[in-house]
């Protein structure tokens, strides 16, 4: 009974969302049975929560928990995540649950923001790399990502961002900036943390620059270090961001179950959490009572403690062991580089230069011919056409430590077959 | 460290969506504990499903339900709900998984098909009364909500809709109209099914003057009969609508929990499938994976009719004691009009003429001072200025038997002071 919808025309919101990447890779890894995914974002089923979540359903509080809940979430979570927050800050943090906003995934933290501050034509600051599903999010909503500058060592450089925010003044264009996009802890993709020192310095720049902007740091990946927290405070503990406006992302997918769909923006504009609660009221009237439930179960009752340390000690052996499988199978010595994370769930990796690891070239298809898929490196830099093409995106994230070696074996010799770049045997 | 933002511009999406009706009305509520809600569409704490999530999280088959699904739902879970739109259709629905998207409660159904297929100064057809949170979606996406005709019956009226698409022809304005909204068993807020023959007969008005425009057929209360199944089949198994595009939306909210907040849509566009889950996956890349699980547990498992099955003579009492309570208190001697609703959780009152229930009004203050909440008809109008003012909305979904008889004395005294109308003691 399908009909084509020929005669059906479409929105411009339409027509500017296509497949996202994610979808793409999902869909040539099922193609496959056999494949080992290097890329997907996925956490690892083996140390899922499930055993909390079995324990928060049994202890349900009341049946109002399968009711609906408000639109802003559960006041005794959203009061739990102001004081981890603070927690993680040492204290120096200071956002109350009324700035906490529940959401569907920080997914969604995102898409409200960007819905709130933006419109079609505004300008969205990124790192390069940066989380490559932002530029689904703000293209869909018409609005221009623009990369900041970074220095040699993968960190936001400052004195970059001045010049940049003032050759925007010149070309009036300055005023169109509403947000800045920070991954700011094991960063998807590039997996480093922003310097503390980096991150006062663009809390000066922008307070002398453009006020107006408003910086969102997305703090993900932040509770999956190794051996210690990274020792930058969030953006919220920094007086050189004070008076500005702020919002922190933060999301329960990495840390605990990306099954319950949930996450959250803290922010110290009251307007923003008011017109971003406006349009969820639009999209859902809230995000699921049941999983709100869950994750408040695990914060305040301290399960969530044992189990993130847990994860941390789970993914730093699953770091290694890929990094280990990459270097004992010689890939540094076909150019290859890369630095051990010190957390998050991925692993980012330079080739020799001249290698094309495009989703279209040589070297992706050599790796679907192994049967291994990773994220092409340029798909996470705002203006794909002067993106480095060599950069490689790894997650270990999803594979059992035998299949991140036996996906590390099938990558490297992928890359051995490579005669398209001067290999330098070093 | 909260900052007011005042520098901040923030977007026409922003601008254009307001504070929800729904959030005042809650506000009002929480703010005087001992009122007494007929407003809330909540459903009833009693007769949640807490035996049979508990079930499903303790038999989940394996840890991948705490790990992110896919952006368009679990295939075993829309797998089951397409047979079952087939099954209440008699087996003349031919929808199929591949047509079925997963969504964070129906609401993000709507505001996904307003997205993809509206632009600004677009028009949304709507019934008159309709569920008044569609003008917020469609506000806040700067589209214009148009009411159709109805006849005496509260019946949509097939040949003033002719006359309105013909009138919108000779305005130039017909090819802006892009989707009509039909709630087509026990509407919210009219509590009226719709008529097997006037649903075939807009198909037809639809298929000769306007075959572009997308129905979307909201079922939220589809399952929630008293006595029978409305005989009306959905558009799907109807020959009128043939070949025109269709969308059937449902919900898990009302006929098992809201707080899995898990809704979905259906359609035989495969166009509409694939830019809504273009626009889903930017806003949260697919709803809880753990919510899916539960609810296509109990679907699979058939635990899920024996419940809805005890829903419906459960609703079915509350019904009849809110309407009894409200016919013994003598409210219809003071000029007050209703029919028994068949299904849903919702009675619709049709006021003495001249009364005013609207939020500002004497009378609506009358109830607040009696502490009783109602949703005002006016609100339920695409056009509030030419909205008849009279109507009430009383919800008996929340309240126990007990506190639905006091909250219709309550009303029933408000009722009672008003001497603003000409009293007409029957």
């Amino acid at each position: 009974m399908n009909v084509s919808g020929e005669n059906i025309r479409m929105s411009v919101a339409a027509a500017r969302s296509r497949e996202s990447v994610v979808a793409d890779l999902m869909a040539r890894a099922l193609a496959r049975p056999g494949i080992l995914s290097l890329a997907a974002g996925f956490t690892d089923n083996s140390v899922l929560p499930v055993e909390i979540v079995g324990q928060a359903v049994r202890n349900l509080p009341n049946a109002g928990v399968l009711q609906y809940g408000s639109n802003q979430g559960r006041p005794a979570l959203r009061k739990a995540i102001a004081e981890r927050l603070a927690m993680l800050d040492g204290g120096r943090c200071g956002v109350d649950a009324d700035g906490v906003v529940m959401t569907n995934g920080s997914q969604q933290s995102l898409y409200l923001l960007a819905q709130v501050l933006c419109d079609p034509g505004d300008i969205v600051l990124v790192e390069a790399p940066t989380y490559f599903v932002v530029f689904d999010v703000l293209g869909g909503l018409g609005v221009e990502a623009l990369s900041l500058p970074s220095d040699g060592r993968g960190q936001v450089d400052p004195d970059g961002v001045r010049e940049l925010l003032a050759g925007l003044a010149r070309e009036g264009r300055l005023d169109r900036v509403k947000m800045a996009y920070f991954i700011t802890y094991y960063s998807n993709p590039s997996g480093i943390s922003m310097d503390g020192g980096v991150k006062c310095a663009l809390g000066k720049a922008f307070s002398e620059l453009a006020p107006w902007v408003v910086a969102v740091e997305d703090t993900a990946y932040r509770e999956l270090y190794f051996d210690a927290p990274h020792p930058a405070d969030s953006v919220f503990a920094l007086p050189e961001w004070e008076g500005l406006p702020r919002v922190v992302t933060g999301s329960f997918s990495k840390c605990f179950s990306p099954g319950i769909r949930l996450g959250y923006f803290a922010t110290n504009v009251p307007k923003i959490v008011g017109k971003s609660l406006n349009i969820k009221a639009q999209q859902d009237f809230g995000s699921a009572n049941l999983s709100q439930w869950i994750a408040g179960y695990a914060l305040t009752t301290g399960a969530f403690d044992p189990f993130v340390a847990g994860l941390r000690t789970h993914y730093a052996a699953k770091a290694r062991a890929l990094s280990e499988a990459l270097e004992e199978g010689g890939l540094r010595k076909l150019g290859w580089n890369w630095d051990d994370p010190a957390g998050g769930l991925l692993l980012w990796l330079r080739g020799p230069e001249g290698l094309d690891t495009g989703a279209s070239g040589d070297f992706c298809r050599e790796c679907l011919n192994e049967e291994v898929l990773y994220v092409p490196g340029d798909i996470c830099y705002a203006d794909r056409r002067s993106a480095p093409r060599s950069n490689v995106r790894l997650s270990f994230g999803t594979l059992s430590v035998g299949d991140l070696r036996e996906g590390a074996g099938r990558f490297r010799n992928a890359a051995g077959r490579m005669r398209q770049y001067p290999l330098k045997e070093v």
